[in-house]
C-alpha cells in the first residue's frame, strides 16, 4: 500500500517554483530517450546532457523526449527551460503527490496522471506519476521509474502500425493517454478476481484475515477512485477543444478515451458498492456462527443441568431417603434421565435449533 | 451472475479503431437478416455474405439490417465500411464492456444499450448489449446473440400493425429503443415477486441463505442500476432532438420513452432501498433470535445451579449435620427445592423472559 | 401496502399509443360527471354516454368532465379524440404506474398525480392515480375509483363559495392540485401519529413487532417520497408560467401549493431520518436487553459454581478428611458459603453489574 | 419536543385565502404595539383597535407595527386590508407550519422565519414563527407569542443607539433579522454544551439513557436543520437586492447575517456529524462491556467445571476407589485443584483476558 | 481539541459593526509590526501606538502590517479607521469563530482563513483564526496568538530570496496564503501518521482506547474538513481575478494555491473514509473476539458439562446400584469419561471450533 501522505513539509515556506523532489526515488538515475519522426522520417536515441535535446526542439518532426526518474533537480531545470516551462509546472512534476490535473499555458498544455501496477510480490497496488506536457511538436513526458509503460507506442511508432506516424504530437500525447486509461482496465480486471475469490471465501470460510483483505480492498478502491475522478475532468477538459494544440481530428478519439474513464470510474464505484456489501455480509455471517456457538452450550447445558440436579439428589445424605431403598430406583433414575434427554432434544428439533 | 469485468487487458496498446471482440461468445454464428420497408413494400430477407447489405443502403425505404453475433471481427469490417462508421464505432460494437450512450457522428447516430433476460435454471440476470446506428435511411442493429428480443417489431412491421411502416427510420429506431426499455420492465416484476417472496420469508423463517439471496439481489441491482442510468442520458440526449436525422414527430414517442427510462430508475432505486432495509431486518432478527437463545440458557441456569448447590450441601459427609437425620429433611428439601423454581419462574414471567 | 410493480408485461411490444389499462380495477363501473359553468350559470349532470359530453366542449363557460374508473378502454377513446388528445396521452392515463409529470401539448397541459388514503382496516396507505388535462374553457379529470375526493370543489363551485365562480379553468385545475397537495397533510398526519407512537414503544416496550412497524413505516415513506418528489418539478413547471393556459393571476396561488409540496417534501424527509434513527434505537435497545441477561447468568454463574465446588469437596469419599470429623466443620462451611456470597455480592454492586 | 406535524387536516377543501390559524394558541391575548422613527422623531405605543394602525400607513417616519399572538383571525384580516396584504399571505402567517421562506410582491416583501427558545423546565427547544412585511417605510412583524425577543432593538431604537434611526425601513428589517439568526447562535452554544457533556458520560458512564439523550439531540438537529436550511436562500434572496425595497447600503449588512446563517448550517452539520459519532460509540462501548461479561463467565465456567468434576469423582460410591483410601488422597486432591487453579489463571492472563 | 462554539451569546442584540473579541484570549498583548520594502529598499519595525502605522500609508512601497493578538479593542479600532475598512470587517476579524471566507470591498480584499497547529502536550490540533486585508500597496494580517507561522515570509523579504521584494501587495498576499495551505500538509502528515499508526494497532491489539483514538480523530477531521472546505470557494474566488487589486501574473500562483487546497479537501476525504473504514474493523474485531471467548465457554461446557453428570450418578446412594460392586467400575469409569473426553475434542476439531 502506498504511504497515504508524503513528506510534504519540508516544502513549506520556500518560494514557489523552488525545485525539490517530493516523494520516494524510484528510479536508479535519471534517463532521457528522444523519438523523433514523421511520416517519412524516424530517430531514436538515449541522451545523456540535457542540452541534445535542445537540437530537436524547432525540427517540424513530432518530438517526444521521455524521461525516466524525476528525483534530479539539475537534470530538470535546463530541460524546462529549454521548453519554455513554468517554474510551478517544473515543481509539480517534481512533486509525486499531485492529483491528475490538466493546465493550459497558452503555448503548451500540462497534464499530470496517475498509472498503477501490481506490484507481485506484496500483491500491493503501486501508484506512479507521469506528467506530460504537449507543446506545439514536441511531447515530454515524465516517468518516476524506468518501466515498459510506453513501450507499445514506442513500437507503434518504430513500425509505422497504426496511424500513429502520419498525426501531429497531439495524437501521440492522446496515445499515451490511450495507454494509461487502457492500464486502468488491467488493475480493475486484478482487483475484480480478487472480488471474486472474496465472494466465494466468504461464503465457504470466513476467517478474520477475509475481513482485513476487505479493508485492505477498501483501501486500495479508496486510493484508485482518488486518482482516476480527476482525470475525467482532465480529459473531457481535453476533449473539448479549446485548446489550437489540439486538433480537431484528435478530438474524436479523445471522447473515446473520455468512454474508457467513465467505465474505469463506473468499475470502480460498483466495486465499492460491492466490497461494502462483503463487510455486511461478513459481519452477519460472524454473528450466525455466535449463534450457532450459542445454541450448543444452550442445548448442551438445558439437557444436562437438571440432570445433574437429578443425580445430585440422590447423592444426599439424609437418613430417610425412602426412594434410595426401592429395588428399582435406581433403573427408575436411568429412566427418568433418558426420558428428561429425549424430551428435550425433541422440543429442540421443534424449535429447529437442532 | 455476469462477470464483474471482463478481459480487457489484451487490448491494452493496441492502436485505436483495431478490432478485437471483448465478452464471451454467445452465438454459434454470425446471422445477418435485412428487413426493407415503405409503406407500400416490404422485403425481409437472411443473407449470408455482407456485400448483399450494400445493394439497400441507397435505396430510398427504410431499411434495417439485423446482426445477431457479434464475435466474427470479418463480418463487422466491410458492414461498417460501406456505411461509412467510424473505426472506434466498430471497436466499440466488438467491446460488449461498454456502458450505454449516445454518440452524435453528424451522419449518424450511434447508440449503445444495455437488456437484460432472466436466464431460467440458474436464475441469474444475463447482460446483452445492444447496438444502434441510425443513419439516412437505415438502422443497424448488434445483438450479442440470436434472439427474439426484437421479434415484435418485426411483427409489427410486417403486418403494417400502427404506424410504424407510414414513418422513417428514426421511428424504428425508437420502436426498437421503446422495447429495450420496455424489457426492463419485465425484469423489474420478476425481482419485484423475489423482493416479495424474500420479505415474507425474512418474517417467517429467516435462514442464513436468506441473506446470501439479499446479496444476490443487491449485487443485481448495483448490475442493472450501472446499465439503466446512462440510458436516461442516451434518451434525453436523442429527445432533445439536436440531431437532424430525428424528425419532430418521433419527439413526443421519444419523450415517452425517456418518462418509462424515468420510471424504471425510480424503481430501482426504491428496490435498492427496500434491499438494504431487508438487510437491517434480517440482521436485527438474528439478533432476535440470539436473545431468545441467551433467555432460555439464563433461565437454566437460573433455576438449576443454585438447587445442584443445595442438592450437593446434603451430598456432603460431614459427621455432625444435623439436617441428614431429621425425619421430615427430604420432605422438607423437596419443599424449597420447588419453592425456589416457582419463585424464579414467577420472577422470569414478570420480566417478560418467559 | 400497495403492490411495487404492476404488471407492466403484457404491453412489452405492443405499438406505441395501444390503449391497455395496466393495474387493478377499483371502481365498479366508470362514471362520468359535468360540471359546466361561469360566474352567472351553473350545470351539473351525470351523463351515460360519452358523446354528450361533446355538447359542452366548445361552450365560453367553464367545463369540468370528470371521470371516476378507467379499466374501460371503450370510454376513454371517443372522450380523447373529441377533445383532440395525443394517443399517448391516453395510454398514460390508463397505465396506473406513472410516475407524477406535467407535460405540455401547446393546447393542452398533462399532468399526473398521485393522491394516497389510509385503508381504514389494513392500515395500510392506498395510492391512486389522478389524471387532469388542462385545455382552454376545460378541465377534464380520471380518477381510478368513485370517491369524495374533489367533493369540496365541487361544494366549492355549487355554492359559488371563494372566488372559483370567477376564475377560469387554470383556476379549476390550481384547485384540483391543491386538494391533492393537501391531502398529503392529511396522509402525514397519520404517519406522524404513528411515529409518535413508535417512538414511545421504543423506549417503553420494544418488540419484534416493533421492528416489523418500523420497516413497514420506512415502505410506506419510500413510497410516498416516490410519489411527491416529482411533484415539485411539476408544480413549478405549471408556477413559471410558460403555458399560455395559465393567467398571471393563478401563478401566484400555484407557488403557495408549490410551497406546500415542498412542506410535504420535507415533512417526508423529516419523517425518513426520524425512522431511521428509530431502527438504531430499537437495535441498541435490544443489545442492552442482551447485555442484562448476559450479566444476570454470569452473576448466578460466578456465585453459584464456586460454592458447588466446595460442596463438592465435602462430598468426596476419602477415608482422611479431617474437616468432616470437626465439631463445627458443618456451621464454618455454611459459613465460607455465606461470605463467598456476600463478598461477590458486594463486588458486583461495585462494578455496577447489579 | 414540538409536535411533528400540526393539525392541518381541517384546513383541506377549503378555498385558498381562508384564514385559519393553524397551531398552538401560545399567547393569551393579541397585543399590538406601533413603534413609528426617523431621525428626529420617535413614538411608541400599544393600540387596542386595529384601525389606529392606519394612521401611521402614509407617514414619511419608519413605522413597525408588531403583533404578537396571531390567533386572531379578526385581528389580522383588516390589518392585512389596510397594508394592502395578498390574503395568501394572511393564511401564511396564520398558519406556523410554515417552513422560512421569501415572496417578493413587488411593493412589500413578505419573510417567514423560525426562531427557537430553550425551554427551562422540560429542557426541550421550542420554536416560533416569526413573519415580518416589509413595504416601503413600513415593517410588520408577527410572532407568535409575547415576549422580548425583539426588545434589544426597540431599545436601540429608543435610544437612537448604532445608526438605526438614521437608516429606513429595509435596516430595521435586517436589524430584525440579525436577532433572529443571532439567537440561533444561542440555541447552538446549548446544544454545543450538551454535545460535551455527553461525549464525556460516553466515555466514563454509558447507561441507556445515555443512548435516549443522543437519540433526542438527534431529533432537535433534524429539527433545526430543517428550520435553517431555507433560511440561506431566503437571506441570500434578499442580499442579492433585486428588490427595490432594498437599499444598497444595507445589502453589506445582509451579507453579514447571511454569513451567519452559513455559519449556523455549518454547525449544525457538524454536531449532526458529532452525535451520529456518539451513537457508534455508545453501540461499541455496550459491545465491549457485554464482551467483559462474556470474559468473566468464561473464567469462572473453564476454573470451576473442571474442579467441579474432579470433587464428583471423588465422591462417587465405587466400591473399589483406591485413591479414596490413601492416606494423602485428600491433600493430593487439594494440591490438583490448586494447580489446575494457578495453570488456567497464568493462561488467561496470557491471553489478556485477565 | 478546540471547543466546539465560543460564546457568541454575549454579541446578541448589539448593533452590528460593535467591536466585541470572541474567543479565548491567546496573547499576552498586542504586537504590531511593519515590513515596508519595494526592490530596492527594505525596513522593517515593531511599532508601539497604532499612530505610526499611518505614515506608512500612502507611501509608493509595499507596507506588511502584521498584528499579533486581536483581543484589544482599542487598537483595532483606529487601525481599521486610517485604512477605511468597515465596521463589519473589524468586527469579523475580532470574531474568530468566522468560517474561512473572501468578500471584495472594491478597494481592498478581505479574507480570513484558519490556521492549524499540533499541541505537542496534548497532542490536539490547534486551531487558529488568520485574518488578510489587501489594498493597494498594502496588506494587513491579523493572528491570534504571537507565532512564527510568517516567519519564511519574513526572511524572504529581508533576504530579497525568490522574486517577492519585485511583486506588488497582491504576490505578498499570496506568499501568505500559501503558506497557510503548506501549513495544513504538515497537520495532515501527523494526521496521516496516526492513521498508519492506528491501522496496525487495529489487527495487533485493538483496545477501547483504539476506539476512543478513532473517535477522537474522526472529531479532528471534521474540524479540519469544516476549515478547509471554504478555503476551496476563497482562493477560487482569487483566482478567478475579478479583483483589480490583484494582478494577471499573480493568477497563476493563485492556481497553484488552489491545487494544493483541493489537494488537501482530498485528503482529508480519504481520511475521513479510512477512518470510517478503521470503526468497521475495530467492531468486527471486538465481535471476533467475542466469538473466540464463547468458543471456549462452549467448549469446556460441553465436554465438563455431561462428564458430571456421569459422575454425579455414581456418586448416588441407591441401595442397589450394580456398577458400584463391580470390580473394574472406576476403572471403567475412567475409560468412559476420557473416551468421551478425546470424542467431543475430534468433534470440536472438526467444527474448526479448536
Amino acid at each position: 500500500m502506498p504511504r497515504l501522505i508524503k513528506k510534504r513539509s519540508r516544502k513549506a515556506g520556500l518560494p514557489p517554483g523552488t525545485l525539490v523532489h517530493i516523494g520516494e526515488q524510484k528510479a536508479e538515475e535519471v534517463r532521457i530517450t528522444v523519438i523523433d519522426y514523421d511520416e517519412a522520417r524516424f530517430q531514436e536515441k538515449e541522451i545523456k546532457t540535457v542540452e541534445e535535446c535542445f537540437l530537436f526542439k524547432d525540427k517540424p518532426t513530432v518530438t517526444w523526449i521521455n524521461v525516466d526518474g524525476i528525483h534530479e533537480v539539475e537534470v530538470l531545470g535546463p530541460l524546462g527551460e529549454c521548453f519554455g516551462l513554468h517554474p510551478l509546472v517544473l515543481e509539480d512534476i517534481l512533486n509525486t503527490e499531485q492529483r491528475p490535473k490538466l493546465e493550459d499555458f497558452g503555448d503548451y498544455l500540462f497534464v499530470v496522471l496517475k498509472t498503477f501496477s501490481y506490484n507481485d510480490p506484496s500483491d500491493e497496488v503501486e501508484p506512479e506519476q507521469i506528467s506530460l506536457i504537449l507543446g506545439p511538436g514536441f511531447v515530454l513526458s515524465f516517468q518516476e521509474r524506468e518501466g515498459d509503460v510506453f513501450n507499445p507506442i514506442r513500437e507503434r511508432v518504430r513500425n509505422g502500425k497504426g496511424r500513429i506516424r502520419r498525426m501531429g504530437a497531439d495524437y501521440l500525447a492522446y496515445a499515451l493517454l490511450d495507454l494509461v486509461v487502457d492500464n486502468y482496465f488491467i488493475v480493475l480486471e486484478q482487483v475484480g478476481e480478487k472480488v471474486e475469490f472474496l465472494e466465494e471465501e466468504l461464503v465457504t470460510n470466513p476467517t478474520p484475515e477475509t475481513l482485513q483483505t476487505i479493508h485492505n480492498l477498501k483501501r486500495e478502491m479508496i486510493f484508485l477512485r482518488k486518482s482516476v475522478w480527476p482525470l475525467r475532468e482532465v480529459i473531457g477538459g481535453l476533449e473539448r477543444g479549446e485548446s489550437s494544440l489540439i486538433e480537431e481530428s484528435t478530438g474524436i478519439y479523445l471522447r473515446d478515451v473520455y468512454d474508457h474513464t467513465i467505465q474505469v470510474i463506473d468499475t470502480i464505484e460498483t466495486f465499492r458498492d460491492m466490497i461494502s456489501g462483503m463487510l455486511d455480509i461478513y459481519l452477519s455471517s460472524v454473528s450466525n456462527r455466535m449463534n450457532e456457538v450459542m445454541k450448543v452450550l444452550t442445548i448442551i447445558a438445558t439437557i444436562f443441568i437438571p440432570l445433574t440436579l437429578v443425580a445430585g439428589i440422590y447423592g444426599m445424605n439424609f437418613q430417610y431417603m425412602p426412594e434410595l431403598e426401592w429395588r428399582w430406583g435406581y433403573p427408575m433414575f436411568w429412566l427418568v434421565v433418558l426420558a428428561i434427554g429425549v424430551l428435550m432434544v425433541v422440543y429442540f428439533r421443534r424449535k429447529k435449533w437442532l
